[in-house]
């Protein structure tokens, strides 16, 4: 299928809680999607079909009796295999983990069923998150990956499977795989969606992947409004109601180690979308503020790699070595020869980009990036080894930089590249998700998309 | 037996690293001292004796050879049940979790088997770490609580079983325990020792008891050395070395909410040891910065309580709630009062308290306090219930401040009242773990104990 912008996708927000149709029926339309492409697409590890049937037929009598239990009671729900549920197993990808059922639901799970959503099933990963990829193919184009580690997330979104699913994000696994498949998704300030048992590294978050603004800022609201964030953070803040579209005064360009590794079509796509906005717009040479926070980030990729390879290093040494790929033990073997006195200097090396980026604060509203250096790469999985694919789910150079800064990231499907969707990206400072998902909305309503 | 603080109990630092004994007959002797208490003390859940044999003859080949892995090659630790072993069951006190066998290994136990430690076994944990006590006793009166949580872990290093063994403390598990049974121990700096998969709340620490200060230093410095700290954080830094004792100038006193629950003899036994020292003492009234503090820290029981009831809630309440205790049942449905706007509300209270803390930074080298009310309290186990023994394993009143304010503590055992042992604690500002502990050295070497 040629991807076009002017796609919208399936929504939840304008379908269910106007009684539109109830719950039960909108999941059996998303069970038929799934009938019908599932077998090519490749989103989920596990479906509980009968379990969500039972949950969707209790949210169509609260719905009936007028008491649905949240803005999201009855919206079905898919859950990155990295992330506990007490009904379905969690394998992470890995052989290590098969059959692995800790039989409890994860902070943002059980937060989620509160409000009356529906755990549909898990979607796949790459292994552990970082390394050997999974079976899911693009929507868009089955020769291509969706991206990941969040591949089948953002997949089963894109596949109209689901309204919403959860991903998570230590490099570029929320926002690269949602740009590649044409999702909107957001990556909240770190810690700000409750990671639940999946606190192991400091820069991972767990974010919604969705159609729709309304879709994933209900569900964050809905997690953190009953959660708070991370364990000694309040989590993502702001009304309960999705921000109403807010014009941006201006917007700073962040190019980052992306712009090495850009396509020439995707800069020039994206380019030709931030003249073309009705908004002052300052470009890295601009302001000395703005280089400097491209230099200070410029390492972003290689410091969050070695800093996330250490802090992995403990949680997955004892597991059995033939249970894990070749890929990922090189990945494990690389990180020894970090020191805990090298780690505790690239603390300090990434406390320093994120003064980098509190300093350019009052010049823009917000950054505004490729959320990817091109379209969705073609994936080969008759060549699976890591030297001839080393970066299998595509290259989170437009994402490292958030995800060490921490910060606040909304991609919007604004471009399309080659027949394929390409995400634009908003980054705030942190604890501006709110304020993010403003401007993002303004721009999707008021720019024309690019397509080239 | 009757306590008197001159009791020096077991050590590894001056045995096994100078080849007075070899790690093989130095484990076979605290299994003889096992054999012959463990009926009455009940310290451990788990012990895996052939896998510490197997580990202490690898050990005293490496001593034999010159080439010890490190200072602990060959020590002898125990590991409270909260925390994952890949060789051990991990069931944290709790019926829900029988048999629970992650098979990894907490990173802080992998750390410790690469510098050679011998993981010999589990020890008792109240339920969760938090509810039911466990049936160990107090090595010096099997009719005293050990105190708790680290019930095990403490009563193993009082009965000379381990010369160190691995506590957790979110209120006063650590400090607590070991005060009531005469060890020494670090509460590290929040986050100072990597506390694995137990991240899940924002006051939990990880820290050594033991009977020597050389002991526990060494054990904390082996495992941050290696690790790091939790995520994102540097960890305990200082020297590899234990620090030398070192005399304070001045010592501030702290009374917080000890005060009002505090025994008079025990009060009585802390004053004279304090006004003995040889070194200035401010008192809480001397100046107005020390009053604040009190001030700012004493609601800090309720506080804690209320932002770790808030955090355990989601990952407890998915247990089958006949696998847990009707106080345990209690503790989580009291939670549920708490909302995601009250709990960023308590976190902004922590953090008042923890500015109030910085201020008083230029008084006086450290803070000095009891390390608990009084010696251990009795505990009936004909009276389990919850409303007979309100706080079975004893009060944490003394410790709740410095857990919320995320400082280090270091107990030592230099009182003894009515025959049993009671702490004084000295408390820093975070990340002077290293000076906290060269001062407590001073203290035990240059101060007179106080018995009454």
């Amino acid at each position: 299928m040629v991807y076009h912008p002017s796609w919208r996708g399936l929504s939840f927000h304008d379908q269910v809680p106007n009684g539109a149709i109830s719950p039960r029926a909108y999941l059996e339309a998303c069970l038929e999607r799934i009938a019908a492409r599932e077998p090519l697409v490749q989103a989920f590890v596990t479906l509980n079909i009968e379990a969500a049937r039972a949950a969707a037929d209790a949210a169509t009598t609260r719905h009936a009796a007028g008491r649905p239990l949240s803005p999201i009671d009855g919206m079905p729900i898919a859950i990155k295999d990295l992330i506990e549920t007490a009904d379905m197993p969690t394998q992470m990808g890995c052989a290590a983990y098969e059959g692995h059922w800790p039989r409890r639901d994860s902070a943002m799970v059980g937060a989620l069923r509160e409000a009356g959503a529906i755990i549909l099933g898990k979607t796949v990963t790459t292994e552990l998150g970082m390394s050997e990829p999974g079976p899911t193919t693009n929507p868009w184009n089955a020769a291509h990956t969706p991206g990941g580690s969040s591949s089948g997330s953002a997949a089963a979104v894109a596949a109209g499977f689901v309204p919403v699913a959860i991903g998570t994000q230590v490099a570029g696994s929320i926002i690269r795989p949602a740009a590649y498949c044409g999702n909107w998704a957001l990556k909240p300030t770190q810690g700000g969606i409750h990671r639940g048992e999946r606190q192991g590294t400091s820069q991972s978050t767990a974010g919604p992947h969705g159609n729709a603004p309304e879709d994933i800022w209900a569900v964050a609201r809905e997690i953190s409004s009953r959660l708070g964030g991370d364990p000694g953070t309040p989590g993502v803040m702001g009304p309960m109601a999705t921000p109403a579209p807010r014009r941006p005064i201006r917007l700073a360009v962040m190019r980052t180690e992306c712009w090495p590794r850009i396509e020439a079509t995707a800069q020039a796509a994206f380019e030709r979308f931030v003249r073309s906005l009705d908004v002052e717009i300052l470009w890295p040479e601009d302001h000395p503020l703005l280089a400097a926070l491209d230099r200070a980030v410029s390492q972003a990729m290689a410091i969050g790699t070695r800093i996330t390879a250490f802090e992995n290093r403990w949680a997955y040494r004892s597991l059995p070595r033939d249970k894990i790929s070749a890929r990922m033990r090189a990945r494990l073997d690389a990180s020894a020869t970090t020191t805990a006195d090298d780690y505790a200097a690239l603390l300090a090396e990434r406390a320093a980009m994120r003064a980098a980026h509190a300093a350019i604060a009052p010049l823009a509203d917000a950054l505004i990036a490729p959320a990817c250096p091109g379209p969705a790469p073609l994936w080969n999985p008759k060549a699976p080894d890591a030297a001839a694919n080393p970066r299998p789910t595509g290259d989170p150079s437009c994402n490292a930089g958030t995800s060490a800064l921490g910060c606040p990231a909304v991609t919007l499907p604004m471009l399309a590249v080659g027949g394929l969707p390409m995400g634009v990206q908003l980054i705030g400072q942190p604890h501006q998700d709110a304020h993010m998902l403003a401007l993002a909305r303004w721009l999707h309503e008021a720019a024309a998309p690019v397509v080239m």
